[in-house]
């Protein structure tokens, strides 16, 4: 069984852009296995496809080939590139979307995708995802060597990670997503409810702020100043209609509607600062 | 060759929630075929998606494992369940999403998600679809027996089946759903053209009706005791522009126009009353 | 392995039409491979489609059946057909949607899907997708030869090409399609730029113009007798947010604004008039 090709765009589906794409990978590496991610990343949103792939990539097969064309200097000196990292392969452009991942998995291989002879023969200006990422993705899968593609390259270019500070009992960071359901997904994480109720902040993005002792029911969220949620565990542990906080299943924070749509309700878009408080731990949990 | 899994979700494909799905049945399931029905039931729309669920499953293959997640109470007690009944099995949160499909498929059995062999090693409180559900149905695609999962359940919840009366000659009922084209599906239905033009209520919703006879030339649709349409076969039976009624697809009574937009011309969202009315019976049809 | 089967319809993914369609090959040819090549051509918008097929057909493997569903005159006496024309199938209703794609291939062959044999049992007025052409598609893919589907047909529906008219130089022609990133694509094509940087126009639409030599630095794109664009060779030729023509990575004329959004800036919509003014050629390209 040939390795499956797991795609990441900003293509959309509404355009043949990514049906192309998989007519290409069908045609060098038949029966190959393709998964969509996503395609509906933000036209140009770099970040938030490299946030969305270091969040969902840990769940797929060993193996697996991430495709990922969010490529808004297509045509320009920016690199294609393959790079090998953990259990799996990852074939974009060299615009940072793959350096958060990679930041999570460690040390990694890459090259630069220079071999014509793994590209379509006439390879347009505008267009690379078919003519230059989709047949470096396919002969992977099937079977080509990474080294066989291209160059070796030393150092990719790395995005800067969202912001997010510690001032005092303050944690600041940024609105990063809203999704279908109007939860408001937020760069303050990732926090992992463990045992003890520490918070634990990803070393990947607060590598100075360590362990938190923190009481769940003194942190509160705020916007401009105003408390505007407190933090629960599950959508249902508030009345149908009213707003929370709680800890997504990537581990970031995120503002929610039990059955109703939080963006709408506090008014608030991607970029826009969120503000955690975070209360005196209680006895119980000092000790 | 494993079993395929068709996928129904209100998650839409703009997140990444439906292709980490993917990623987590291709890790445990290699190989198997995966088929969207649709993920773009409307948030929450637990109804909606029981109607689709029952109106397209006996197209799929003998075998195939429906995993449906329209989940508005996750993280709360509603149970996570896996149901066999005819040739299909089903995965789903247990509030009356499987209760269509099941009224016609007849005798079930039915098991609680309990196992936590067949779960994801940690569990988000928000996300059951990738950690309970998609591996529950890639375990079942890989040959893991439904009696593994966890314990039996005698009872499921049942939703309420969508309101139709029949009063004197008149038949009242609602829009269902709104489609691309702007059709208004109702739930006035199943109806079943049949050779000699009787009208057969699907015994699902109209246990009460048996048949009736009807001539189509005297059916006519309404809203606010205004006649809106009489009923044809084909879009193509009237000009094109042109609004009428007609028996679609999946057996329900339709309002379309012919290459343009019902739901528009006709100001009907979904929820709102539809009134059939019947004429009397032509003489043929008396005989 | 079975062959390939793409699919192009305007039936959108918020419903259950394309699922069904899926299930219904499944069940006919399990484990067919299916890639979606768009679901989203604009309803009913035949021409588009045929645009979009003729694009991208030959990306595709040898052996790939097209599964080609727009198809506003369902139900009336417009033909199903199966056709095969170079390496691919074809199934589609016969409204001119697969004529530029034949005109491009040469040499067809072409039948009716009057078997009843290969159709599902009951055939709706309102849904041959399901009922016809997918599981025509899925037979072909399973292995039953053409001539089993029906009767040979001689002659098809043709569409007419999109306008593009030569007068002195200027080339006037049409916005065909808007993609998500808001680039402009053109009637004005097939354009291709070789090494010595003459206009080639594609036969199919232009059996006119034949080839014209033109200079890169003196071709401008206007509408309303106003230059809005000079023509350049890729997005990033320009700077950010500039409005710029290229051609584009199927061989068309395009409008495009570097990281921003075309369409939105000159205000143009599918079908407005896009004009070419062709500048005097310089002397390096008259030599």
């Amino acid at each position: 069984m040939s390795r499956t090709i797991a795609m990441l765009t900003d293509f959309g589906t509404a355009d043949t852009y990514v049906g192309v794409m998989k007519g290409v990978i069908q045609r060098i590496s038949p029966g190959t296995q393709i998964i969509d991610l996503t395609h509906d990343i933000a036209p140009q949103g770099v970040r938030l496809a490299a946030l969305s792939l270091m969040n969902n990539c840990r769940y797929f097969a060993p193996g697996t080939i991430f495709l990922v064309v969010v490529d808004p200097g297509v045509g320009s000196t920016r690199r294609p590139i393959a790079v090998e990292a953990g259990d799996y392969t990852f074939v974009a452009p060299d615009n940072g979307v793959l350096s958060y991942v990679l930041a999570q998995l460690g040390a990694y291989q890459a090259v630069e995708l220079g071999n014509p002879a793994y590209r379509l023969k006439t390879v347009s200006r505008t267009f690379h995802g078919r003519d230059i990422f989709a047949p470096a993705a396919a002969h992977l899968a099937a079977g080509v060597a990474l080294a066989d593609l291209g160059g070796t390259l030393e150092t990719l270019v790395r995005l800067p990670v969202p912001e997010i500070t510690l001032s005092g009992r303050r944690v600041t960071g940024e609105a990063l997503h809203i999704d279908r359901f109007g939860n408001v997904i937020t760069s303050i994480g990732k926090l992992n409810w463990i045992s003890d109720h520490r918070l634990t902040l990803n070393p990947v993005f607060n590598p100075m702020l360590g362990v938190m002792p923190i009481s769940p029911e003194n942190v509160v969220v705020m916007t401009n100043d105003h408390e505007i949620a407190v933090l629960h565990r599950a959508y249902s542990d508030v009345p149908r209609g009213e707003l929370m906080a709680l800890v997504g299943s990537d581990g970031y924070l995120e503002l929610s509607v039990n059955q109703g749509n939080a963006a709408q309700r506090v008014d608030i878009a991607v970029g826009d600062r969120i503000v955690v408080e975070l209360g005196e731990p209680d006895a119980a949990i000092r000790d």
